[in-house]
């Protein structure tokens, strides 16, 4: 079979500083539209305070999940480390700890496409990640396959 | 050249909570029977409380992983953020924790095919990382290409 | 379209321990001489005590990981547990710090390749993340597509 590819560019803008949006419909409607039915979908945030994941959409492990982050790269607007801050910051920015969060939850997820579909597991679940919102920001899908 | 994909999955049902278990042989296996030369591999978990990583095997380094994620992200069946619990565990399940630590080790990693290998460095090789065992749970594992 | 496959090896040897070297040109160069206009590009570590991520290319941000990695898994050249040391490091080694680090960061990156360039946002940049250098080390380049 040919190769195909398809892409695609989600835009979020969420009015809080943090947030976890389900985008699994989105990336859904865009694999139909591709009408690739073998292949690789990658899901990738454009920006780097940002991530892309798969876990459970469920409103407590999203909150657990907040509160973990905060205490492993707490949020501050200083840019003196000895007081908690970070040295991003001098640069004029306030959003040194959404880099660090971005690590530990991820840029991108690549996602098997079998007969059509997503290939998921029973609870997996695409989720985009912003720890420094209130700005529009974007999100790449991109198929390959047959 | 036409392009080829291939599927498979692997079912894993580990007796202790946690574990590592080097999955390489199984990957290899995977790709030598979808005749694939050329592509990428990609294997992930398929539940969200379990990884698929690379990194050595060795077993002092297992062992220095489950302690470091314990410090991270510890156990706790509780569902009182205050008094260390997960607001996830109000759905009754009490694997909160499992969630956190998979998002540090990841979900999947997607590997080079060249000339009909793995194409890894020396030391590479593939871990299922269970955080919440004695379950059946699964990975996929799918290449694309020719 | 056919399907077209490239694969490079990068070198690296750092004089110091840990340090991020921004290879995007070479990625790009990679890619360029690929001839691949659509796809995806793979980018991985093949040491497991290094990783392969996508942030900023800003000097502030990088001495803010290299004091938030240090916090998270702190060198230690011993193997005694309950002294802060690791268990791997029983081995011989003294690297079971960047062996940690590297999961924080991850292995791998994979990038959309669209119209013969990769596809970024706008401060998307991939760096090198080494964690015990003084050694030759190699990233993999493998890119897919038409």
């Amino acid at each position: 079979m040919p190769m195909k590819t398809y892409r695609e560019e989600l835009w979020f803008e969420t009015p809080a500083r943090r947030a976890f949006l389900n985008i699994t419909p989105k990336v859904e409607r865009a694999l139909a539209q591709s009408g690739i039915r073998e292949g690789l979908c990658l899901v990738n945030a454009m920006h780097i305070t940002a991530s892309v994941f798969i876990n459970d959409d469920e409103s407590g492990l999203h909150a657990d999940y907040e509160r973990w982050l905060e205490g492993l790269a707490p949020f501050s607007a200083g840019s003196d480390p000895a007081r908690g801050g970070y040295l991003h910051n001098r640069t004029g920015e306030d959003n040194a700890d959404a880099h660090l969060k971005r690590q530990v939850m991820g840029r991108e997820v690549v996602v098997a496409v079998t007969a059509g579909k997503l290939d998921f597991g029973p609870w997996e679940q695409i989720f985009y990640g912003e720890f420094d919102g209130g700005r529009r920001k974007r999100v790449l899908i991109k198929i390959i396959g047959e």
